[in-house]
């Protein structure tokens, strides 16, 4: 039982965002920003691959599972991609700029404190820029927000775990700010 | 040096929030909504000693020192109240509802993990209703979030410490949204 009473039964931080639009609103926001928008180098599934891989290293289970789903519904590779890079993605079959960013993503999940000359030199020696290093950096410490919301208020899972292939598909053709609703369709704003 | 190039030479969040206007929208439409909104227990000030406290214990300088400014610009007790919850709210003159959300918001920054049933059972038998709960796991993992930012991309402090009472003013007068702009009054967007 979650740590607050909620007024719908969705499952993770759905059912947060619906009982509060006043921080939803910002929240989804920023997801959109962080997940949806791609660059050359990073596309929309890899910024999701990012967080589902920060989601794993935090033990969110919701987070993780769901943004596995989302990754693995905008990756050549799918699900089977998704898997090989929670379970290492010193191995997994990604590009060096992609494993490099993940590196930085889990130096971030570690603690607050600045990402090591080491990493950041990898990074670029794989071609990562600017905005690559600062979308990862952000991703990385955006999920452990995430993360902490869903995890410290002791929000349930859901029954169903095809919900999350059913998110997935909303989210990628309408963006987190209306992959929250309720089924039925109405917006939690 | 941070670790990406700024093109403009704020300290701390402000460059990085001047540099990208697209991930500031919602960073500071969230800041607002957590720490400028009033409820009958929790006061701004009190929302901002509670940023200020996860700032210290993330060892992120630059938040910890402005939003301590913040804070005590906004509560009776002032600079000395602040300094005080920073080195042990267990002791600190505050009351037994905010030193019992302090601790739900130290077990936030611990660990992506539920609020003990301990530390929630202890905020509910000092007055803490569910928006309370709610408010201070999700500011304590918004700072996780703002910590990890400016710190993991290495981001650097101010020359002079009296920018924090500055920023103070400008937040305590306008809000998040308009709190970054550089000298000269051109918000960042």
């Amino acid at each position: 039982m979650a740590h607050i009473e909620l007024t719908n039964d969705l499952p993770g931080i759905s059912g947060l965002l619906a009982q509060r639009p006043d921080t939803a609103d910002p929240l989804s926001r920023l997801a959109d920003a962080l997940l949806r928008t791609g660059t050359p180098s990073l596309s929309p599934g890899e910024r999701e691959l990012i967080a589902a891989y920060v989601s794993e290293l935090n033990g969110t289970r919701f987070c993780s599972d769901s943004h596995s789903a989302f990754a693995a519904a905008q990756l050549d590779g799918g699900a089977d991609l998704v898997k090989a890079v929670l379970a290492d993605p010193g191995t997994a079959p990604v590009s060096e700029l992609l494993r490099a960013l993940l590196r930085v993503a889990a130096e971030v999940q570690h603690a607050a404190r600045p990402v090591s000359d080491e990493a950041v030199a990898a990074a670029r020696a794989a071609g990562a820029d600017d905005t690559d290093l600062h979308d990862t950096v952000l991703i990385a410490a955006a999920f452990c927000m995430y993360n902490r919301y869903v995890d410290g208020l002791a929000t349930k899972l859901p029954e169903q775990p095809e919900c999350y292939e059913e998110s997935a598909r909303r989210i990628v053709e309408h963006g987190y700010g209306r992959a929250t609703a309720p089924q039925g369709g109405q917006s939690p704003a």
